[in-house]
């Protein structure tokens, strides 16, 4: 069935070049794909063929899911108005999300975007510690506002990118894998690994410390633009240590991985047994709807109140997008989804792990809850990226109606961060296809991998003609 | 008729005292309205009372209008997705705003909020210029994002505010009423003030090209936080020649004065004949809805682009708040508002002309279209702001059951801006109620000023309890 478009898709095309930013890209660049139509855990394009959505995370209860629809729908047509009149909205809000938070964390703010969340959380940072100096995790993203990318390896690390401000601190992910320390080279203790990772920043702290001392660490509880990575157990215990013995105050983003996607907790942070002092959260909290918020401890938000200065966001905390946020907590707690995530999660893990047996080309399968990382490898012992590899790939499940995307410094790491109603069934489909376009780069087809080091910043980017060589003499490293 | 509530007003207090952070301020705070209902030009409150708005330009085409609300209805059930998906409403979204701009403004990114936007367009203006200087008008407001308080000196002018970055360059506002140049001291010629204002801005681009040269020059086309001000002819046009001729860039902010609010145009910049190279809007975008732009030329866009960064924004230009912004435009040109802000605006202005004939405490009326202010002074030989009795015809008027606010750096420029469907009927009951309440303190009643001068910053707050004085004896400068 095709769906009813205001203009065929050629026209989309023409007018989107001509007056939509350039740098504002596409997926799929030279075929992008034109979606008029979501459901649970599928999007629909024009001509009614349906995908299997892998990678939207910001759907979290799935596409257009009637009851949040039907909360906005409803709000919508009573009143939208700033938080400087009262509605019950927003103090609900407040009060249902200080109860999934440990103490003291029970002061909210709310804001339209994660980028906004993440800005708001460091102004507090600077005005309660009066410093400025800020350790964030190299590779790392935090948003697309000026004082985002600041702290945003992932796009200072960029050939075009701006200069990193001297302000800013860049410690290792602590990537296990592929990162500084590593199994089993460093330590075959992963509680070790942890103390690695986490005696880097302790190092940092030591040389911020003589010229001040620290205002903030700001890392997500797992980092996901940076390749899907899960900390070793002990990291962020010791990390926080760190940064509290210097003063400074530990801000964890939960923009991408809260809301219940690790399965076992509501907030990601959870899994590393801390307390940060701020949380930040966003994408899923709205279901699409631009809603986010800082959660803090009263004594932070005093810090900030004792300025004297308002803080006065036009949308942020208006009553349609409680509503909406509010219906999105009713849907996690209704269904159940954060049990769903751990139960489907495990089985997409076990199974991703299964195909690691049968496919050389995946190195390390990683995960938690509905947020897992399979990284390709062109060797296991060099661990060197298979990029051209996974370019491939993304491609190919996309011929198969599957949407993933990679990420990752090399873009070799496939990702899957599904809507949280994703199925067994839907787990399967994604792994037996994923297994079968494995195979056939195994199974010596002719294809044409530029095999080329991707110096493109498009990390999710595919293109349907990059693949036509002889396949067995591109894969004789694998 | 009462409304349904989730809670009695008290306990709705208490949640937010309790979960939300002081900083966000509410209006009338000793006495705080809860609005549950929005319809046209008038709120209500959980009693059933009415209120006229006459300060809310975001609910632009009115609070809750059918057509917009149904867009978003509609757009929610179908799908939300990001823009790295091809959509038809972001793509007629940009090509209708783009056909309300002159040439060459025809590149657009969609953003959440009025500060992401201000934000991009100074990336914009850097990655252009690679340049960092940036000129700002004294007591310009354009955002509550870390790089957007470093430009506004509606907050950084505050006692607890930010430290002024170096890079910041800070021009008189072109107030002619109580600015550095005004009428009649300086000069009759509106055109010579504007040269005057305009000269200082060049003044500051002497200086600024010795040590580089400018990035960006950025304004409100008519200043709306430092007090609705309105620029002398020829203001912007010679501030502009100045601008370009040391290669910076012009930004003309038009998140809050936009979308026809002037009457006469479209867009408040175009009042004063200049093309600026980025123009920024925001709240009246979405009727409430988190949505905004920024409109710049192919030439900049480019730059932007040939970086090779991404910009991306979760939900900047998502389909529900392009269908929703595609719904607004319709209203506009539908119920043709923009001839209607020009009428009732004209009705309006000329209402508070004649008021301030019978009442000395106003010093200065001034607008344009919908956006009109109305300086009060307790001496109009020295006019010297009336800010106590400006907190209290706030109050007085939030009795009466209509909303306007006051603004400016002294706060005593009560401010106009209601949703664009206000009559000329409401105007009339807004300059009678006005007129009583100025009666009222020219009368003799006994009332209760506090004369300190407001170090708060909290220019909209009024409080019951702040009036209960002798009222002839306050009044004799007047």
């Amino acid at each position: 069935m095709a769906y009813l478009q205001s203009m065929p898709k050629s026209e989309t095309i023409k007018l989107r070049e001509k007056h939509i930013g350039a740098a504002c890209q596409l997926f799929f660049r030279s075929s992008p794909l034109k979606i008029v139509r979501g459901v649970a855990q599928f999007m629909y394009d024009e001509t009614g063929e349906r995908y299997l959505d892998c990678i939207n995370n910001v759907a979290h209860v799935g596409h257009c899911h009637p009851h949040v629809v039907e909360a906005g729908r409803n709000q919508m047509s009573l009143i939208s108005t700033n938080n400087r009149y009262l509605h019950d909205e927003i103090v609900m809000l407040a009060e249902r999300l200080v109860k999934t938070m440990p103490e003291p964390l029970s002061v909210c703010f709310f804001v339209n975007s994660g980028s906004e969340a993440n800005d708001l959380a460091l102004r507090l940072a600077r005005v309660h510690t009066k410093r400025k100096d800020v350790i964030t995790l190299d590779h790392a993203y935090h948003g697309h506002l000026t004082s985002m990318i600041d702290v945003s390896p992932y796009k200072l690390n960029l050939p075009g990118g701006p200069e990193k401000p001297d302000w800013v601190h860049v410690a290792p992910v602590p990537d296990v894998y592929r990162g500084k320390y590593t199994y089993p080279n460093d330590s075959t203790s992963e509680e070790n690994l942890g103390k690695l990772y986490a005696d880097e920043v302790g190092k940092l702290c030591d040389e911020i410390k003589k010229k001040g001392g620290v205002c903030a660490f700001i890392a997500e509880s797992l980092q996901s633009c940076g390749g899907q990575i899960i900390p070793p157990e002990g990291y962020l215990k010791k990390v926080f240590k760190h940064v509290r013995e210097a003063n400074g105050v530990c801000i964890a983003d939960e923009v991408q991985v809260g809301f219940g996607r690790v399965g076992t907790h509501m907030w990601a942070f959870e899994t590393q047994g801390v307390v940060p002092d701020i949380v930040t959260m966003g994408k899923p909290m709205g279901n699409g709807h631009p809603v986010a918020a800082v959660i803090t401890t009263p004594e932070i938000a005093k810090s900030f109140t004792d300025t004297g200065v308002e803080y006065f966001n036009t949308y942020g905390g208006n009553p349609v997008s409680c509503a909406i946020a509010n219906a999105v907590l009713d849907v996690i707690e209704e269904e159940r989804l954060m049990e769903r995530a751990a139960r489907v999660g495990n089985h997409l893990l076990s199974r991703c792990e299964g195909l690691q047996h049968k496919h050389k080309l995946i190195g390390d399968v990683r995960g938690r809850g509905l947020f897992v990382g399979v990284e390709l490898v062109t060797d296991r012992e060099t661990r060197n990226p298979a990029t051209a590899e996974a370019k491939h790939v993304v491609n190919r499940m996309r011929e198969e109606k599957i949407l993933i995307s990679r990420d990752g410094p090399d873009s070799n790491v496939l990702k899957f961060k599904p809507p949280m109603v994703f199925t067994t069934q839907d787990a399967d489909r994604l792994v037996d296809t994923l297994d079968r376009v494995l195979s056939e780069l195994n199974g010596g087809m002719t294809v044409n991998v530029k095999l080329e080091m991707m110096v493109t910043p498009i990390r999710d980017e595919v293109s349907n003609s990059s693949l036509q060589t002889n396949m067995p003499q591109l894969l004789k490293a694998i």
